[in-house]
């Protein structure tokens, strides 16, 4: 029988017993119960199995759970659970890896398009891929579309809001989606290019197909959005019944990132999301204005591309404050399948069009 | 014009300046483009404002910085990710109040119950409320359904799915939730009680409104959600279109619970919870299995009860191992508009009527 096992890190204070932390951990997780409470059969059957406890440097272990697919399910959802939802608000916890059983791998479903996909609809087939933002909040629709058009003449393949356009008086979603999107088409008229605009539908329950809706009618191919304030669900809601290319945003996920209590960044912004349905996934790269380090950037990147049966591989994203000049550096060191997501250093460079056009240039030379 | 007050702890590095780290958050969570990129006007009008910067002891410093609200919109979803989205990201960031505008108050609702009219739901004007646990994964909807009935018999007001019965193969939702709410119907019918039984609809974008749907026709008049793993506006849509009393969980919410960054539980359990609907907010008690302090509780109540223009209060609800026998004392504690949470500390008496009926009887004479 298949099973979901996780690689926790433990780290222990001098009164605790890291063999009873383990045991609360496969405890909480499932029945949620104390052991006396439990019957010998489920205790066998649904309480987390310990199949690992060894010690490591200082006051750390490494516990490897497995748990019986009879306590997740098929649901996304239950499995957010499972991994961490009570002992988030434990300490000293860490989920450092995943195996994930083909059953879960096929119920969550990976990307619809994938790097392919995504590839197919830029019409961009090899090479790395390039992605700005529209910035700051404040400005017009109609401000906001001119440059798009300003990136989308300079050969930006996928143009998104800023994650934090939202539905502000300023430029209003319906407005600003369609100031955007004729922009772009526009110049992909003219051009022959084919950039793409992928608007923020980040939004609540209600609002949320509303806004899909409005993208589709717009005549969009992908969509932006903040995976964690939605819920992670959410991207499957978009695949499933939008068919839209996802670019997800790592907002508020930051929280789960502690060097001793959450989840590792490639878990949530690599696994998670891909297997939820983002074809390209955002995060923080290093040497920008966020603190991930390099080989949490590339991890990231592998748990995206990696083989993983029936999922397509995903798109990294880095962004958060890269400078154009090392742009060409992180295309040689993470390769090709790569969206360099650049925004603040071009804006500063003043004329968007002519530091997109040689920022172009230069990653499509390495 | 109102504003957005948000207080922040920064806790700085050697080389960290505060007064760098509140701009950079100013910037950040509003334009995210460098000073130099952002217009005066703009600077102005949709940049944070600093209101205050001022040290407290050691490395930690008082920030308050106020957001226009045309940075906000009307929206949860973006507000949420005003507050917390990148930032979560970096380091030695702590929000540790909100002073909210009345135009947000308004446009996030609340609970549509509260405290009266929960009460009302159970016909329990006054006095501490009963609430436990169905439980553990692992069983039958027929077995947890005769729970159910115990728990009504011997006078548990609201008797709630764990929050981790899902929809796996021992206990199917729709099954469950049948199995469950005629073993309540059955004994309210037979005793002249009015318990409730909650379950739990936590599930993806597509299945959620089926499961609301599904209790609807069952006849529940309350349910139970995951809040963090289905997003937090899941609760606004529950509340506005299924009218359903809402009792949320903290699942998934712990990381953002650490010392020097995140946000203060009691905004995130009480402020964020009670605006976006929940009429009792499920926490971990102090004493349990969990580690917050009795003075984040009291917190917590009070942000769920207190005045705020336009909103009603909502029911704390402490639980996560809390002992029979202390549970008077938390009572006198922490007031009569409490729901006490009890699940494991019955289970393990064995007789789930005898065991509550005792409990009903001990922290109604308080």
């Amino acid at each position: 029988m298949e099973r979901l096992i996780v690689t926790y890190r433990l780290s222990c204070e001098a009164d605790e017993s890291p063999r009873q932390k383990a045991l609360d951990i496969a405890y909480e997780q499932t029945v949620e119960l104390p052991e006396q409470a439990v019957s010998p059969e489920l205790a066998e059957r649904i309480v987390g199995r310990i199949e690992e406890l060894s010690p490591l440097s200082g006051d750390r272990h490494k516990l490897v759970i497995s748990y019986c697919l009879d306590a997740v399910g098929d649901e996304l959802t239950q499995c957010l659970n499972l991994l961490f939802g009570n002992i988030s608000l434990k300490a000293g916890i860490r989920i450092d890896a995943i195996e994930w059983p083909a059953r879960l791998l096929q119920a969550f479903g990976g990307p619809a398009h994938g790097i392919a996909g995504l590839r197919e609809l830029l019409n961009v087939p090899s090479g790395p891929l390039l992605c700005s933002a529209l910035k700051p909040m404040g400005l017009s629709a109609q401000a906001l579309g001119d440059y798009c058009a300003a990136f989308a003449r300079g050969g930006v393949h996928i143009i998104k809001d800023d994650h934090g356009l939202a539905n502000q008086p300023d430029a209003p979603f319906q407005e600003r989606l369609e100031r955007c999107q004729e922009a772009v088409a526009s110049v992909n008229a003219r051009s022959g290019g084919n950039s793409l605009y992928f608007p923020n539908v980040t939004a609540g329950y209600s609002e949320l197909p509303k806004r899909l809706d409005a993208a589709k009618r717009a005549g969009c191919r992908g969509v932006l959005i903040n995976a964690w304030v939605t819920g992670l669900d959410a991207l499957r809601y978009i695949r499933d019944e939008f068919g839209f290319a996802i670019m997800a945003h790592p907002a508020l996920t930051g929280a789960y990132f502690q060097p001793a209590h959450g989840i590792a960044p490639q878990l949530v912004l690599g696994d998670l999301f891909r297997l939820a349905g983002a074809d390209a996934s955002i995060y923080p790269n290093s040497g920008g204005r966020f603190g991930f380090t390099v080989e949490t950037c590339e991890a990231i990147n592998d748990a995206l591309r990696r083989d993983l049966p029936g999922i397509k591989p995903a798109l990294p994203t880095p962004g958060g404050g890269m400078d154009v000049r090392r742009a060409p550096d992180w295309v040689r060191r993470y390769g090709p399948d790569t969206i360099v997501l650049i925004g603040g250093s071009l804006y500063r460079q003043g004329d968007l069009e002519a530091a997109s056009r040689q920022l172009a240039e230069a990653i499509a030379q390495v």
